[in-house]
């Protein structure tokens, strides 16, 4: 199998603000896998908060080739030679797609069939990104009908999270969801976790820190499920997670691709844990990759696609607020070639 | 798809003798899925100790027909719709097996390529079933070389169980494993566990009584790692597992099928536990669908065919200690017409 990679830059329908920062385009890696002329892609969006970067990923990839082997089916074997090389997850999981990809497209098959699963998983959610109280609202009123679930940025550390969401209640009946990205302390989140279950939110992300020590007694306090991203990457770590949360957030990105995702989703099961996946800025080729598993979640945040001012991969279907993986062979992706405007 | 089944009788090489029981021969019930002209492969053989029988697993069969649809790779819905009815492990595991059989031979491929894993695992243990040291050791010598390790059925109740190690410990030096059928009490675990740990014996297996509430002092106190089997059936029986045992034996007849089987290896590794591979008193067809998954595994028993004065199914080849799964699509498995001698 031979393996080349790209850089590409996509560029945001509008800036994108969390706690940690603002972008306005993002960077990603598609990677091609090459079998007897059948070709699979991937894509890698390098997670930064774990030192991940378009260079190190591209790194990674350049070194990578001579591990692939020569047979696409070896998964199992492929994955460990990966995962020799420490971290570079990103990077991984566009390997693990493109393989996917490669062996659907051989066989003639969708991905997800060959997972044995459905196609269609949960509605995804939108994301309202963070900003003032009335500006969020604001937004919120000018989604529309389109999506069925919103995911409210939080973690604004002027303590106006809670009117974020009041304000959004006041101008939406839909379902939602908040993500702190880790900017609580303690006290705050007991506080505030107490003021949303009253405004029917469904989920907090990530409230607090990764790790941080307190995190079982907010799990044990909280009247509203407490769901850990950045406190999860692999299967491995869901043990730990069960302690401090009810739910894990699931991103290929993290775990390096489909098959530690299904591991992770499998053992946050046995453990009594809710199961959500999320996405990174990233076009369709990674939301593809990602929409093959969304059966096997109870929340799904797959909105990367829909954030970007164009996305140069089509095969993924909007259709009534769910992220339908195409039922194409493989990931079922093209590339769009965009013409100059 | 159209499911039909049918019982056969297995004779045993010699009667296997357990704590429990000693058999001559065993019921399996084999079944066919059709699908578009392609007929898959599976076997059933309902663990008595926990109520299921051929008849049981049978009368489950003929209701099973409208349940599974039309589509041989929706594998998570069927699962699904299956779970509706509780129990019948054994016939559940025969669906399963005739399902992934039956894809593997529409896609033209091994069933364990499709899950991305290597043909080979471990090499199996060659079960020396219950008597008297000496009988016991006299039987192991006959073994020769064919097999590169050892299971020795215990739970004599005649405070000789070590006495029986010692014995066949004096007649060869291949690695050692024990299963006490739940027959041991905690006083007699903790202090055999000792003594086999001084015999070289690698671990022992369902040492006291599922369930038994002195479990955990057991795993912190045994030099050997301790397995369960009786104790964990499926993926949800892991967590519990965890607290009192080093590893899991993951059986087909068990955990209802090839998936459910992967999900718990998958959640026991999370957990940090050893994942062994068992099965039943069951023809080449059973241990062929079981030698799919050898390689996900550290330990694998799979002599069940071996055990057969003759055995129906061709498939699964054993080499140098090892049961290969075939290289042919689907389980590789075809029926051996008997002829009367």
């Amino acid at each position: 199998m031979r393996l080349t990679h790209r850089t590409a830059t996509l560029r945001l329908r509008e800036p994108f603000t969390i706690s940690r920062s603002t972008d306005e385009e993002v960077e990603a890696v598609f990677v091609e896998i090459e079998a007897d002329g059948v070709v699979g892609y991937g894509e890698a969006s390098p997670p930064d908060i774990y030192g991940e970067t378009v260079d190190s990923a591209s790194a990674f990839l350049d070194d990578v080739d001579g591990l692939l082997g020569d047979d696409p089916f070896a998964l199992e074997e492929i994955e460990r030679r990966l995962a020799e090389r420490p971290g570079e997850h990103g990077a991984k999981a566009a390997v693990d797609s493109a393989l996917h990809d490669l062996q659907g497209k051989i066989l003639g098959q969708p991905v997800w069939r060959l997972l044995g699963l459905a196609r269609a998983g949960p509605p995804t959610s939108w994301t309202i990104w963070l900003g003032d109280p009335d500006d969020m609202a604001r937004r919120t009123e000018a989604v529309g009908e389109r999506f069925r679930r919103l995911k409210l940025k939080l973690g604004g550390r002027d303590g106006l999270d809670v009117e974020r969401v009041r304000a959004v209640r006041r101008v939406t009946p839909l379902p939602l969801q908040v993500d702190v990205n880790e900017y609580w302390e303690l006290d705050e989140a007991l506080e505030n976790v107490r003021q949303l279950a009253e405004l029917g939110v469904q989920y907090v992300e990530q409230p607090l820190p990764a790790a941080h020590p307190e995190g079982a007694r907010l799990k044990k306090e909280s009247p509203l499920p407490i769901y850990v991203d950045e406190d999860v990457h692999t299967a491995d770590d869901v043990r730990e997670a069960a302690e401090r949360a009810h739910g894990i957030n699931i991103k290929l990105a993290k775990s390096g691709g489909i098959r530690e995702a299904v591991r992770a989703a499998h053992v946050a099961r046995a453990l009594g844990l809710g199961v959500m996946l999320g996405c990174m800025l990233e076009s369709g080729l990674g939301i593809a990759a990602a929409a093959q598993i969304a059966s096997l979640c109870d929340h799904v945040d797959l909105d990367g696609n829909l954030l970007l001012a164009e996305d140069p991969w089509q095969g993924v279907e909007f259709v009534d607020g769910v992220q339908l993986p195409s039922r194409e062979p493989g990931l079922g992706v093209r590339e769009v070639v965009s013409r100059p405007r």
